[in-house]
């Protein structure tokens, strides 16, 4: 974890490109330093029929939902979520500005007691040769759970 | 708010038109009356790989979830809810008929601490200059939220 | 119910078989002999735009929810996800051994007072002239739920 899903309207193919947008997500994402780098991951999906507000064709939807491990209190997860939302509305103004639009970011909690995961990422991003400034940690720790157990350690945030 | 989302096993786009099916929903929701109608926001996810009951690959699915904004009693969303599925279920009367098939909707209430939106739909319908019959008030209310905040606004209906 | 849903990477395509994938956690689910046959849904979303941990494009992930029906105690889901979860990690361990990967599984329980179906495989899967070794119950019974009330009932296992 953090999962960021987002779902859209076909229609905003026209007008955003969808890979700068999760690359948008996933940067800001980092930002907020409270996610394990190899955790993150950022999606988008395509909604080929969709019917908005009063069914008019030309409004489009872009619908983001956060799933996060639990363990962060409320403070720290909506000052997380603010950023990655006002970092996100920003990118969006000329989409704003163009037609009738509607945003939206929701953000989850998984049940600690049923999460499984695996991941080898972690032990890939400590392996790079990459140099990472005002970074001293190790992000290979936790390289592989698998069963329930602690959610998203705080991670370390790359300049790039 | 709303969102509905409905996912569906791909062998469903041979027995119906899925433009038709999220017109429905988001025609249905509108009935409702408890939603702000540049909320509503309905779509549909084909799914190109699944597996159903015992794998045998004629059996189909439609399987939707909806997100609401908090602050509604159980009551008045059980019977939003029922009438937004009956009014799908007897549009699905061909499929069921037609073939071995499962409907389902489940609903969720969004964190309202951990939820944010901006959205000029409100405004966009409130310009324009079409007649709502029996509907006196301005929907352009509440047009930009940002940030957490109260959830979704009891709506206008539309006759169209 | 129950209700797996996987997104994917779209890198995975070269890398595994979807469709595969799909059957692996509908015959785990099945195994786990808690879920009605009738009601075990799987299926997988392929997320064309992505971004992963530091945005290397070579990076993977496949993020597994369940959407369960409420009533089973935690120990029963606990282990019943632990099996499906491990039944597809090992099936990936190609994917974890030939390149950077992530896993995911959780699972959530569906409000049962907003929880609508309505479903006729369950009759299907009864009138099959199929034999089910080891398996003496009729699987025709809550062949159709609509309305809220009881979720998913112990389901019998096949053994194909």
């Amino acid at each position: 974890m953090p999962h960021f899903t987002i779902e859209y309207s076909a229609n905003l193919d026209a007008r955003l490109d969808m890979g700068e947008v999760v690359e948008i997500v996933r940067k800001a994402a980092v930002e907020t330093g409270i996610f394990p780098l190899g955790g993150i991951r950022v999606r988008a999906l395509r909604c080929e029929h969709y019917a908005i507000a009063d069914g008019a064709a030309d409004f489009g939807f872009l619908a983001m939902v956060g799933r996060l491990g639990a363990g962060r209190d409320l403070a720290t997860r909506r000052k997380a979520g603010e950023h990655i939302f006002n970092t996100l509305s920003a990118y969006l103004d000329p989409v704003f500005a163009g037609g009738k639009f509607a945003l939206s970011f929701d953000m989850h909690i998984n049940d600690k007691e049923t999460s499984w995961k695996r991941n080898n990422i972690h032990e890939g991003l400590s392996a790079r040769p990459t140099v990472i400034p005002g970074c001293g940690e190790d992000a290979s720790r936790g390289s592989r759970d698998s069963g329930p157990g602690p959610s998203d350690h705080p991670g370390m945030t790359r300049t790039n």
